[in-house]
């Protein structure tokens, strides 16, 4: 798209009370704004983003079975009530203007709504196992939100549920999920630590977590870089400095980390609350056994920003870029210019490439190269008189110091 | 998808309390689910349809130069005490569990949220005209909601907002909105008649609806089937039986409509609020001028029930069907039969058509028939022994009582 048509623009200073890496950048490139604490609307450029991981999210999701639906956030109280967790201080409640009580909570997680909708279709073991999921807003009332899209109080994510005969093949298909999320993080750019954890809410045994380093998450994880072990540290039996239990020679750390992702083996606790039972082979009746598997898509973003940036901006991972190429036209717009830089710029669309075109007027070379790092786009291509004059094109990768001088067949190579 | 894997299946029976004909097959055919009086939840195939009608919105959106984001559902009390909006009744207000009084309303519009984000980057005439639209769940606490998806409380709803320099610009570009709509729901098989209506809590002057003709429609237009004149009742000056203002020969009618979109006028009431100015070509101050624009996704999944279907059941528009095709496989499941049916299952889905295969073994033949005519596919490939045996598929489109037996090579000319 035309730069100039895009309505949003740089901005040369982050809010004061914004203090994350990733909230700072991500407001002054013009990919969120932030409406509240904790609370931001998606700006285009940052909407785009948003597809690309929400797109890898539902191709590996499909890729193990899983059937995308889309659940209400307004969640009623009679599905809190069935399993208690109505009370529960992370929600957020509801109730209309002239209500006297708050009769809904806004869903800052769906087992209980989709145990009850399961509890319409299963009847019989021949009817498992499944797992469906959705891509959706989650509130949820958190005390500090000041890590930009690392905590969020409205957020968006995907949430996968899993209902099955046993707990064996639970942990069977609980397998299959931690590769689908292993996979893709790393489609993401983002090398993500398979973590031990307490249960929380939603469960009475240990889970796992998605962790994944920097210095800016907020959990703390005991690791052994050695061979993997990892705990989080609210849990954690063994001590940073020690051993690692896990193999012979690893000596644990304690890192920083944010929580990407997370899953869940439920057990029957919510196929109880709503009677969900199945007719087993041998003409039984048993409780579904359930599993949950989450990932934070907007705080997917913000730790791609927090893994990948420089002090001038963001740098990112090609798979989730919101543009592949940005093509910048400097110096003297004149006809010859704007012509030859058009004709790249519509090459480019032609091939699908996804191409962010600068043809702003009256802004400088020095302004358009401090954008091009803000917004972090791959490839920057530069078009100038003296390009033109020898009919090639500046190509610099975001995260390479040198640029070179290419003919257009060559560019369509490296990157359509 | 194979029928067998899908986790909803189809209910003889649409619950009791279900009066509206897009509920009653909805909820039989496994789209939706009721979780709450006018909230719904989209099961697989139904999210499917959504995800149809969305995709041709944002085409035609992004035709018109819209530019996708997404904003919060939670609307923070700030934003409705500029406009005056925080008492409208329709609102649903959220608190934190342990909060005294609310501080959010649940998003029921983004006018408000909207302008404050545009004073941020608009500063002078050079910055319009431009216009930013969301796909996402509103919430309107509607006292009757008893109609299935024509009335929700909580809804999926795209929402367009455009800014301008004069009002001059913004009927062009309304204009321009208008055409698209209408582009829109032809493309999704409805007949929408441009309608002209009150304004509400959004502007003073007039605004238009866009109203599909069905005995399900709540509201009631006044309307000349010869030039097109068509008027909501609310504000009708003229009468059924009357003679019509807009053309020779026409009388007026009064019929039934479900309002699918809505175009308004904004003007300068949300500038004015949040003091959304821009510095005019000759130096000025004036206020910017706005357009919201909806469009009700739900509400046109249930009105094109309403307009599309039997006694049997729903008769899917090509551009919105869930699949394209239903390949049934019927009769004793041999070897043979299955093989065969897999192969056109797999061809089909080589060649790019969407599928949803009945290979459930043990339902009748007549079951399966009774079934394809509920979901409404548009074409239905029947496979048995003797159409193997012939080495031909039986198709059948929804819409027409005859099927014909065909080489699968002229199949693939009529749907791929």
């Amino acid at each position: 798209m035309r730069q100039s048509e895009l309505f949003t623009k740089t901005l040369k200073e982050a809010p004061k009370d914004e203090v994350s890496v990733n909230a700072k950048f991500l407001i002054r490139g013009g990919f969120v704004y932030k409406n509240s604490a904790g609370i931001y609307s998606y700006l285009p450029i940052g909407w785009r983003v948003i597809q690309k991981i929400a797109g890898i999210i539902r191709e590996e999701m499909n890729a193990i079975g899983g059937e995308e639906m889309f659940m209400p956030a307004m969640v009623e109280k009679k599905y809190l009530d069935a399993s208690g967790r109505w009370d529960v201080e992370i929600g957020f409640e509801a109730k209309g203007k002239k209500e006297k009580a708050a009769n809904f909570v806004l869903g800052w997680t769906h087992e209980e709504v989709l145990a009850e909708i399961a509890s319409k279709y299963i009847s019989s073991y021949e009817d498992m196992p499944f797992a469906a999921y959705q891509i959706q807003t989650k509130f949820r009332n958190e005390p500090r939100a000041k890590s930009g899209l690392l905590r969020g109080r409205e957020f968006m994510m995907k949430d996968l549920y899993s209902f099955h005969t046993s707990e064996e093949d639970l942990f069977r298909y609980y397998d299959e999920v931690k590769k689908a999320y292993l996979k893709i993080f790393k489609r993401c750019g983002l090398n993500a630590i398979y973590t031990t954890a307490a249960g929380g809410d939603f469960t009475v045994s240990n889970t796992h977590e998605f962790q994944v380093e920097t210095a800016a998450g907020e959990d703390e994880v005991i690791l052994c870089r050695l061979c993997g072990f990892s705990e989080n540290k609210e849990i954690a039996e063994h001590k940073a400095g020690g051993r690692c239990p896990g193999c012979e020679g690893g000596v644990l750390e304690k890192i920083k980390g944010v929580e990407v992702g997370n899953i869940f083996p439920l057990g029957t606790k919510y196929s109880e609350a709503f009677n969900l039972k199945f007719t087993t082979r041998d003409g039984g009746k048993e409780h579904v056994v359930m599993g949950s598997y989450g990932i934070g898509i907007g705080r997917v973003m913000g730790t791609i920003v927090e893994v990948y940036h420089d002090e001038k901006g963001i740098i990112w991972p090609e798979t989730v870029a919101p543009f592949r190429a940005h093509l910048l036209q400097i110096g003297e717009a004149t006809e010859d210019l704007k012509k030859k830089t058009s004709e790249i710029y519509n090459k480019l669309l032609k091939v699908g490439v996804e191409v962010l075109y600068d043809d702003r007027e009256g802004v400088s070379a020095g302004e358009k190269f401090a954008d091009a790092d803000l917004l972090g786009i791959p490839y920057r291509l530069v078009m100038s008189e003296k390009t033109v004059v020898q009919d090639k094109v500046e190509v610099k990768k975001r995260d390479e110091e040198k640029a070179k001088l290419m003919k257009l067949d060559d560019l369509l190579k490296l990157i359509a």
